[in-house]
């Protein structure tokens, strides 16, 4: 067995794991379908009442005109900047380095889309107004990911996220927000989902990060730019003949988690607190602004999963399942707070941290 | 309320529908999800268990080394083409004037792979040997549909499917299958899929088809071709975290239905022939191929939807839910048959058909 599948191994067969809602099985949408009556028909190609009533109450809820429904938010945030681009005639945008489809979908934007990406800032820090301001490229469109995932979940303060879209809306570049976590920002910022969404042209967001769902995002904006999007949606072959069963996860799951991001935030907040009091062990962000953020260790995978399997064992609390390697002498991992934290026996949490700390002060020479 | 509105009002109310399996309800995922543990976990972007087993069932039922799950139809054929024509460097394949690429996906193929497209053959006959060895064009990739769904479901004979086959691998043109309806022809060939797919390089099937599952679709070939199409699945943003739903109702269903192709197809035979005794009631092909036909009516739609509704009310046989017009006086409808047809209570279906008769006639010079 290889180290990291013994430490999946592990962490399947622990009774506390920290992160996340649930486990991602068929029970899931077991959950969600008692709850629907079997007479309920199908959406049609992406038309029908069960899919026209949810994109016009997350329309509502975005504070948006229009909304639809995709199968993924890879198609979707390519269909949103390919139609901003479209209408400025300039297939230019710019994002972060480290931007979901810089990394995560296989340059789709280029290969299918043949749109040129200006990266922004670097992979360690957010973008800046200035990073807007100075920048050299005419572009059609800037995306913008809140939080910004791949470097811990961190947020810009919201009077600049303010000066961003104003300095857009001036220059006329359209402002797209990545916010397959929108939901999971709304405490620390204190705003609505539609006050947020106010900044920006047109949205996407997710049903499978903090909500929990099964698959599946919702594009929003205006009602021009979001019937272009369903003539993309068919030609990238999203409008599906039934989205259903991840139509009606979506709205279970949002009915059922949308209310409880502020604990799962207090929660994050609490948790990094805990897990930073370890000796070689530091969250990023250090304190969370939302219910995500990175645990950084100056160990190796190789040095650090052995720890972690025994405080396991010995505990029956699960941090991780997996650990990535960022250097010789370290790694980390991405924890999200979910509906599990808040059912977590807190002794048994404190006492895996502790064995955590003791562990790595006693391999802190080795 | 309009015509067409109030045909399918009627056609909603009728006790016995005459085409298909069931109608499209959640009922029909509730059905599959009864006969799933719900403990079995998600398949994660294309991997994990339950996508990889159903993924070798179905190549092994294609006879193909290997075959990738796809939320749909478009998005993988659009891939198999891409990947034809990036292998011969040539962005030109032939296909049906009446293809799903050409009519119903938005022209996708045109505008995110900028492929050009040879149209074979014309609307109302089938693409044939002599149109292949005579065409002018340089071409990476031919695709055939079987059946040719939108005039009715047409084939043609094996030998000629063979030939063709043997002058494209003698040229080096790939042939792929559309085959959507593939199950459904297998008794009219009396030969296996796997026979059939053997004739063609890339192979799509569809779930939801004669098989009546909720959305999905399988593209097999070569291990060196499937690979590929992973890639591009992700780019098309169809390499969902979870695509589940589809993979265990495409399972359910083709289990239950694989087996009832013959029986569809001496249905649709049997009903094709009652419905051309009728007065201005023709079907193409005259005698069905497949569990499919189009039936075509002299009359306008305006014409034809009175008489229609009065039948259904009079007997409680729902013919068709829409008609479509194809001239001053003349329209159609598609019939597929599936379940349903061996529950008809067979004296009420000929009442209807009789009644269909006498109205045809009584308004024949009307």
């Amino acid at each position: 067995m290889r180290a990291d599948q013994s430490l999946l191994e592990a962490f399947r067969l622990t009774t506390f794991p920290v992160g996340g809602s649930s486990s991602r099985t068929v029970q899931e949408l077991k959950d969600v379908l008692e709850h629907v009556e079997g007479k309920l028909g199908s959406d049609t190609y992406g038309t029908g009442k069960l899919i026209e009533d949810f994109q016009a109450q997350m329309a509502t809820y975005l504070g948006k005109e229009s909304a639809v429904f995709f199968p993924s938010g890879t198609m979707a945030q390519q269909i949103a900047l390919r139609i901003w681009c479209d209408q400025k005639k300039l297939p230019k945008v710019a994002y972060h380095p480290l931007c979901h489809l810089e990394i995560h979908e296989q340059d789709g934007l280029k290969e299918l889309h043949h749109i040129e990406a200006h990266l922004l800032a670097d992979k360690n820090r957010l973008i800046r107004l200035e990073d807007v301001v100075n920048m050299q490229e005419d572009i059609a469109c800037l995306l913008l990911e809140l939080p910004q995932r791949e470097n811990g979940g961190q947020l810009p303060d919201y009077e600049e996220l303010e000066k961003i879209s104003a300095f857009c809306r001036d220059k006329g570049i359209k402002l797209h927000l990545d916010g397959a976590r929108l939901f999971e920002i709304t405490p620390y910022y204190q705003k609505s989902a539609a006050e947020i969404c106010s900044l920006f042209d047109s949205v996407y967001i997710s049903f499978y990060k903090g909500i929990g769902g099964i698959a599946g995002a919702i594009l929003a904006g205006d009602s021009s730019f979001t019937e272009i999007s369903k003539v993309w949606k068919r030609r990238h072959g999203g409008d599906l003949i039934s989205l259903y069963p991840y139509i009606l996860s979506s709205d279970y799951y949002f009915k059922q988690r949308v209310d409880k991001m502020v604990q799962y935030y207090t929660g994050a907040k609490e948790l990094a607190g805990l897990i930073n009091q370890c000796h070689g062990v530091t969250t990023i962000p250090t304190e969370p602004v939302s219910n995500m953020f990175h645990v950084h260790f100056d160990r190796s995978v190789e040095e650090l999963e052995p720890l972690l399997i025994s405080i396991y064992e010995e505990t029956g609390i699960g941090l991780t399942s997996y650990l990535r390697s960022t250097g010789e002498k370290s790694c980390y991992y991405e924890l999200s707070v979910g509906d599990r934290y808040a059912k977590l026996p807190m002794d048994k949490l404190r006492e895996a941290l502790q064995l955590l700390d003791t562990k790595m002060k006693m391999t802190a020479n080795s």
